[in-house]
């Protein structure tokens, strides 16, 4: 059997972050798989899950955007399926890809096979799972909602409002609870070389993976090698809190999780003394970098994040 | 130069009556090109043509299915742009490829650059041109809309409403009046061995195409065999009307036109004991055939129809 020496990588995620891990880990890896979070309640992916029940389409279709085969066909494609519709009818703001994805979905009993259908479309270099074929719900306990009460815990529901709350989320759990995993996201984060955590929106896309059941036991008893990119800073959600904090924050919800590479941006690590000693204490070392975007935004530069992640993966 | 034997043919047409002859003649040759109306106003394209002004896109989509590649990934691709969202949400009744066309035709400014992404994504045999780049009303005068006023003129407006009219079509005309035919599709007339006009909706899916001045230039003057299909029967909007009738409205709306055959069902032509005559009037022949669809429908056999238009075109 010919083995291709090219790494076999599992990144996990949702939404923005995720499309920054796969535009990296695409330049160092075509035998990589995504999964993606299914619990987008927003938007065109909301309004599609309400009018037909079916998981949301968006993260899906923003990972298979970001794998798109890298010539003029294929990002027409990639173009034309990330853009929206205009205007003010009963079709504005939906995204092409979105309608796309939801009328394959309909054709096809298996979610999986519709979102390879897009794959082959755009000639992806990698496939794009979700992490779940049970559409889902993030709920947030949250202390500080209500100013006049700041020791109390309230429940949050949704994920556009938890990803856009300004109180300081304390956990998050998926409504169904315990939902089954896709088996060949299970199957890929087993057989994995490395996986890769985030970057992304904290309690939206990067911890709902460890809330899957088959998910997190894939992840805490892979050989693979676990790394995690932290984000350059802070978003709402997790406003003020450390790198360690972040970190912490996936151990609470998956008890055991060992990290072998925490990937953080040279200013959020500097930012953070204890940050070196807890990681080491979780039995992995820091990678730090400057991986940011040179336009300012709180984003990772494509080109130094591929860069720092192929030194860390081709070990 | 190394040409191909297989003949040039344009398919002139809409809807179902074009997705018969384009069935049929994808088994003659893959030189061939589609010239559709772009006059629907009613359903999923209406609905599109209104939030966006766009062409309907309905009879094209269903052309470029026509033309699929005959394996699994274009024949599953053409079931899923054919099919239509289902349930009474904001989405149901639009046709998923209207949807992809309609996303297509917002990223590009030519509209032809959209359908042949759809066209590679099928991998279609031959071409789908838009007959004019203006979305078009079709206008009717009938007699008979008032069973109190039976020799009253009345007009009629929108593809639907005269398709389906039971009073006596005299004459249609599009709206606006003599609007830029597509060039590609002028000179795909002009370079043709063949030209098929018909079978479908006579006065809104065959005669529109003479109403636009530049390609009914192009089919009196092609160099090419004009040839017609004939329907297996009138419809609502040609009820009572014979053969020879139905070719007399051809030439009240392009005087001059002259055809080379007309292909008639065994059938139909028997009803009409002068169209022998009348076609040959015409400098034509008449081919007669058993091309009827075997489960009594009043459509076409793709089989028959092929091996007839085969004969005619492959001379």
């Amino acid at each position: 059997m010919m083995a291709s020496r090219l790494p076999r990588v599992v990144a996990l995620g949702g939404g923005h972050g995720l499309a920054a891990s796969l535009t990296a880990l695409r330049r160092i890896t075509d035998r990589l798989t995504a999964v993606v979070t299914v619990a987008d309640d927003g938007g065109s992916s909301g309004r599609l899950r309400r009018e037909f029940g079916c998981l949301p389409p968006g993260d899906l279709r923003m990972a298979l955007a970001a794998l798109c085969s890298d010539d003029h066909e294929g990002r027409t494609w990639a173009d034309v399926l990330q853009a929206r519709f205009r205007g003010d009818g009963p079709l504005a703001g939906h995204a092409i890809g979105n309608l796309l994805i939801a009328g394959l979905w309909q054709h096809f009993d298996d979610e999986v096979e519709g979102l390879d259908m897009v794959g082959s479309l755009l000639r992806t270099r990698g496939r794009v799972l979700p992490m779940s074929s049970v559409p889902l719900e993030i709920e947030a306990d949250v202390l500080g909602l209500d100013p006049l009460e700041p020791d109390e815990v309230c429940t949050l529901s949704g994920q556009a409002t938890v990803a856009t709350s300004r109180a300081t989320v304390q956990a998050v759990r998926l409504v169904p609870e315990r939902p089954p995993a896709r088996p060949e996201a299970v199957s890929a984060i087993r057989e994995a070389d490395s996986i890769v955590l985030g970057p992304g929106s904290w309690f939206t896309s990067v911890i709902p993976h460890l809330l899957v059941p088959d998910l997190a036991a894939a992840i805490l008893g892979t050989r693979a090698q676990r790394v995690l990119v932290l984000n350059i800073a802070p978003a709402e959600e997790t406003d003020g809190f450390t790198p360690s904090r972040h970190i912490e924050l996936l151990a609470e919800h998956a008890p055991g999780l060992r990290l072998d590479v925490v990937i953080a941006d040279e200013r959020f690590a500097a930012s953070d003394p204890h940050l070196e000693k807890f990681v080491t204490s979780l039995g992995g070392r820091v990678v730090t970098a400057d991986v940011a975007a040179r336009d300012g935004s709180p984003t990772h530069d494509p080109n130094r994040l591929a860069a720092v992640l192929s030194e860390v993966i081709a070990r």
